[in-house]
């Protein structure tokens, strides 16, 4: 059973033309004019993309003895709704827990998946155990990038020399390191300054992480990978200090990337000053938002190069899940959704308004991280073999945005009311079309998770480069001698 | 009568894998495992990669009543030795000559090119017949990229109000400004002083044009380029100071690219210093070479993607031209070779230091310039569909640089006696192989003009962003009215 | 006839101590305690400062055939009466006419000045009278610093050559080269540009000169400067862009100062775009008010001392003068007011917010500019013997500023309706007691003219290090000789 | 007892002027033309300048059961000897120790002292008695800057935690927060590496701690610091990347000060790589000695004032001490000497070559640091009751520096060779002449605890600035509400 895409645009990372695009088993088998197949797809007016996807989700993560609400089903569902064909989630162990037992744990939740996954690793304890498990993780179950939390004190947080150690080990690996960058210990005291104030509410979790403390730590990142001669990728990459901090790693050639989050790009920290508490509380998310002028500056890392990736961090919580936190903002759950806005809202602010083009979109949103994570052209591409990862993208259809029709299992959506031109005709999964026409035609448990290899070519760059400039000792004799 | 390059790992700007690729006609028909066909080329052990293209060329440039010596055989010949299929070379009007006049003169000079070939116009002057033909130049003769000399006063120079003129019609018609960067005027005041103080030995060449003469240029030309809303693409960037305005630029979200040379990045000032009037002499160009703070700004700028493609500005003079300076460094003639040499010294000092990676390698000689250039995939891609220009590249294959058996005209080579391992074993121009393991087999005439479309989209989004964001008029009433 | 400022901490820009100060002969002839004088005057709760100093004024200026309505007698009265007892104005000359010929033109006018003031020498043309007569300006008027404009094509610019030579004659004669910093062929098109589509309004005055061209331009009278190896000052650095490349200047060991004036620092677009024409016509000057983001880049600039000096540039035209430009921008005189307020609204928004220490608020009000202006410790001190400029200034004393009750002579005030808090309780200009508690005591032609030596410490220091650092020439024999 | 200094100029951080100079009492008790007083010291040809204060030493300092070589006596000799007339050196608690405890050990070891002497404060543990004790050591003790060690991990490290604790403490008390900054985690890590890969030698010492890793502790104590509202002085800033994060720290208003020591500005890194094992031994310190590139960063730094003053970390061992550590890098004690070579250093390779002007060598030895302790005008001033701690300055005399002339007790230098041009002629501590023209005078004993007071002018600013931009609550009613 083959679908043909007809008369659409195909738009990459690297070019745009007119072809059609044959699609069967799964994968992309043919592209070029005038093809057919069992069924047709329409794409007359449309862009034919790489699907999206988005390196960083917690579906159904735990929390406090309760869950974050949206969970693979709902999640994926979500992401195919808005062109996201895959979706990378982080299996985080308990303090003392294996990598694999966690990784287990991730597995059972994931099988009811309408698209396909993949998992980072979180290393949130350090032992003779995890630097085992690095090994296997990475060669048994494909995962080769390692997420490193320096926030969340007494919890998820890993101090500098765990985070050497391990950055050390995943350079042996051929693995990539990749970074929370918040200076967890600043972070714990700004809160407790801010409670002991009276400063409960949820814009003081705004105050508590002001963007300097996420541009130190990312700063610390660098050089600790630099240091161990492993690429970092630094996630939710949200201001200017960080930013910055990425800019001058790269202009001395280091090896990082940054990811924005389509919330930083669009939404401003006066959400947290909303005379609502539920509106404010809504929005907490860690990072916070931040103000116009690191939007700014994020737009032009993706406009220059220096941001790689447009992520959501999607981790959905109800309204009931966030009032946990009334009267202690330290106590509100961090985390918003996103999964079915990122790539409209990422269109319209971006491609219609002339910041991207549309094939430093199909970068940004697709291609860009499957090349990163190892999994292109498999992932993020339209070519013959890729797996029909596929969005065909309307540039005329508009909407507005909002909870009331939206797929995610929360109450409310924090673009509520944003309109968007530009959204997804049809997404296809692997070749089965999920989104059609505004049709969800999602299949529960068709997603499956996708293994990733170590040493990509900047891992072998990099590790050649650091052995060629690796200190020598000085060849001497009669030690100690005489002289000045 | 087809050919196959069997058995060699496909390597682009965006992955590598192994494959077989067939070419018929000149262009690549079928990429895959196990093909065949009527010719074969055995790529055991070498890596396929689309042909290098050199962006920046003055083959048999008048000057001074003569030419530079080499003309687009004899330089399209040592393109190919060296693995570079397609040469940019430069349409230079004199003082009132028409474009498409100067053009013509072009057109028969390249006419015995071995390979393929596109140009650049230069805006050498300014007025309403150049402002007209801008438009024909583009639409008829498909060449979008117009370049400006902000040096050599009294000869190419344009002023900042000539060059606003033409940025802003290049951004009307979607064209691409290019810019020589460096202070005419001050270059000027320097040599009269250094020749006053009797400084006139090539090393007054280097002391006449510091880096802060052409930082200051290309900050002007980035500030010009943005008031006229037209992308930038800066030549021959040597240095740290014009660097640092490019990613200025960049961090701001302007659409701006620069161009190293291989001369810059593999060599540096000490030449002036050499003993040997000839020595020093030979290697006169500008910008002239920097020191080693400078190579490792422009090493960091293409790993970071700060700076996008690596040229020659192949210019070559004897040492009999070059004596017209003996005496008086402003009469040497300005210009080194590079041709033959810019693939395997990119990738002996970027690829097996682990600087690059060999995608990255493909990227800044071939794929991001086809990108730029709008001729991308015909160009810069091994693709279905795209031009058989192709170099199979043996990293295996070691040699040490020596005038004595180039394919240059000239005498001398700049990067005599360096040693170099990463070699072509064969280059295809369209289908036809040139190089044959060793032997040239280059067909004079083969080469053919590419031409090229405008309005690439990153000027489309460009415009698009420049007409949301232009001035718009206060509306008032009663004018002048009270107040404070 | 002495006179005694009793019972107030003096506060330099070195420190604060309680002290007497003890005034005779125009003179301060003994700091301590519990002195007594003729008079006293009682500092009671007051700091006792170096009056202010601005650099920066055009009292009648020449101007479209009238002049600017400040003259040196109402321009002085205003001055004394905000705190300055020093103002340094431009004498300008006319295309062609001598360096001489304009300072007497401009010692005519000075006559009634009821302040202390001295002159910078404008080069508005270049030639060898000019050349010439910058050294009988420097050695016998006492004037060794010279303004050159980039912008106001066709009447004051001058182009980079130009600049050059005159920078170089700087360097030789130990003077300060001076620039407004606009690039004035890109002003000159974008205003041709925006009035011929209808942008005619006074907002299109800020849009014919945004930032990016103020930041250029300073940029590269940075690097003219450094060639030609003198200290340079920029005035009026209004931009975040001309900063940057001021500290980019500082950070390389480069010789600059920038001067922010305080509308600048305290007042933003949005005037422009009030929907009174009048309004935003009287706040039209060059360059514009820029946005938030601008001035706290200034105000940091201060903070670190990356610029040094708070300047008015005040040149004050009525509205009717203004009203030249209803419907051409173009035609608008540039020029706001300023020196009756620039003291206490960097007061209010510097040292009450704490952004400023008291010291600071002194060193960047008089004592670094004397020091420039090399006038230290005449001008800009509390010393026995120094001149007896003070300021007592009550750090409780309100009010708010109205065009109504200044000394200006123009009908509105760009600051209207600002409140003040830190005002003079009295102002001496050499021992004359010209504001007493709220009175207008002035003096007319009580002001002098304060002559300058050339090579201050910073130009033997800079001219020391071109020396050393200067291009040597290659000692070659047998030139040319052989080799590679 | 009178003392005049005749004939000379005097040189302050402010200006130069001829002038005679009357000491009494240990003070300057006049300063004007044709003084007499019992007895002369001839100045002519001489400046007459601030004697030069060491904010920085370690004398007769703790370490593995032994001292530092140099103690109060030997050190302030060696002090003297090179025009330095003050030294501040710090207490260091051992772990659990109370900081009056500490204080009391301190105090006894400098009875012995030539000239006058401070302490710093080291907070190397955190805990309620600290918290408490920090108020007392301000208030009795007058010591208002506290040192924070980021390296020495195990030892005297605290962590980001204590950092923020105890600078918000010294926000609270009007203190100065110091850091030693190299990131102690990342330093262990990698010495444990090199040391396991047989790099034992000296220059592993300098491997262990890349200027990377400076940059980084540089970068977060700055966040710390802002967070806590507290000034922050970093010492020993030895490289670009903590310069550069000092220099972004000021350039967005932040109030921090950096300190270059006077062998970071003069020694690169080679000095390791010498093949005697004692020579680069005698070399360790941390931070280890850099490269040209970050010298050239240091000097511009002091020329631009992004870097405040020039210390000498001075901490002199015995070649024998540093003999501990053959076979381990790691114990060889950390520390050179300088206090006798500072000034005659600073003055040849800075003013000499014009990088800096006479008045800013005595800023940036002298005036700076006096005004940033809080003992300006005490210390750090030519004024009429100030100390008469005076350096008379002949620029013509010269020598070449060797340890067999020199007053430290070890028994080598690490400017052995240099030529220095610019020495004391006298050398005066509170009127006491301890150097006269080449002989030592100094009286064991005559130095005096200089005591400071807290709440300099940048600490009230920084308070206000930090109060008024301090965090507010939203006010809310009927929390949580509806809305979106
Ligand atoms: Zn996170
Ligand atoms: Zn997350
Ligand atoms: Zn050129
Ligand atoms: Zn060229
Ligand atoms: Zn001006
Ligand atoms: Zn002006
Ligand atoms: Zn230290
Ligand atoms: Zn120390």
């Amino acid at each position: 059973m083959s679908t043909v895409i007809k008369n659409g645009t195909v738009v990459t990372a690297d070019l745009s033309y007119r072809a059609d695009v044959l699609v069967d088993g799964g994968v992309i088998v043919e592209i070029g004019q005038g093809l057919s197949g069992d069924t047709e797809l329409d794409a007359t007016g449309c862009y034919v993309m790489p699907g999206g996807i988005d390196p960083h989700t917690h579906l159904e993560m735990p929390f406090m003895g309760t869950y974050s609400t949206d969970d693979f089903e709902s999640g994926t569902r979500a992401a195919l709704s808005g062109g996201t064909t895959m979706v990378v989630d982080f299996a985080l162990p308990a303090p003392g827990q294996g990598l694999h037992d966690a990784l287990g744990m991730w597995h059972n939740k994931s099988t009811r998946a309408n698209c396909d996954y993949s998992y980072h690793m979180a290393v949130t304890w350090w032992g003779e155990q995890v630097f085992n498990e690095m090994a296997s993780v990475i060669e048994k179950e494909g995962i080769t990038t390692f997420k490193h939390f320096m926030a969340y004190k007494g919890a998820l947080m890993v101090n500098d020399d765990e985070m050497y150690a391990s950055f050390q080990r995943l350079a042996e690996l051929g693995g990539i390191a990749m970074v929370h960058a918040e200076n967890g210990d600043v972070v714990a005291e700004l809160s407790a300054k801010l409670l002991a104030q009276g400063n409960v509410g949820p814009e003081a979790h705004a105050y508590s992480r002001p963007s300097q403390v996420e541009g130190e730590a990312t700063n610390r990142a660098i050089m600790i990978a630099d240091m161990a001669g492993v690429p970092l990728y630094v996630v939710h990459t949200s201001c200017e200090e960080a930013h910055e901090a990425i800019r001058r790693a790269k202009q001395n050639g280091k090896r990082v990337w940054g990811e924005p989050l389509i919330q930083h790009l669009t939404l401003d920290e006066s959400e947290y000053f909303n005379q609502d508490w539920d509106h404010a509380a809504r929005r907490v998310m860690s990072p916070p938002f931040r103000n116009k002028q690191h939007q700014d500056s994020l737009w032009a890392g993706l406009q220059s190069g220096s941001l790689s990736v447009v992520a959501t961090d999607h981790c959905a919580f109800t309204t009931d899940q966030k009032r946990f936190g009334v009267g202690d903002f330290t106590k509100i759950p961090n985390g918003t959704g996103g999964l079915e806005d990122r790539m409209p809202m990422l269109w319209t602010h971006g491609v219609n308004t002339g910041r991207l083009t549309p094939n430093e979109f199909v970068a940004v949103t697709s291609t860009n991280i499957a090349k990163i994570l190892n999994c292109y052209p498999k992932k993020g591409a339209i070519l013959v073999g890729a797996d029909a990862d596929i969005v065909v993208w309307d540039p005329e259809k508009e909407k507005t945005i909002t909870a009331a029709r939206q797929q995610s299992a929360i109450d409310y959506n924090v673009f509520e009311g944003k309109h968007v031109k530009g959204l997804p005709r049809f997404t296809l999964t692997r070749g089965h079309v999920a989104v059609h026409d505004g049709e969800i035609r999602t299949e529960e448990g068709h997603g499956k998770f996708v293994r990733r290899e170590a040493n990509n070519p900047v891992n072998k760059a990099l590790s050649s480069w650091k052995e060629l400039t690796s200190p020598r000792p000085v060849e001497r004799t009669g030690i100690p001698a005489t002289g000045v």
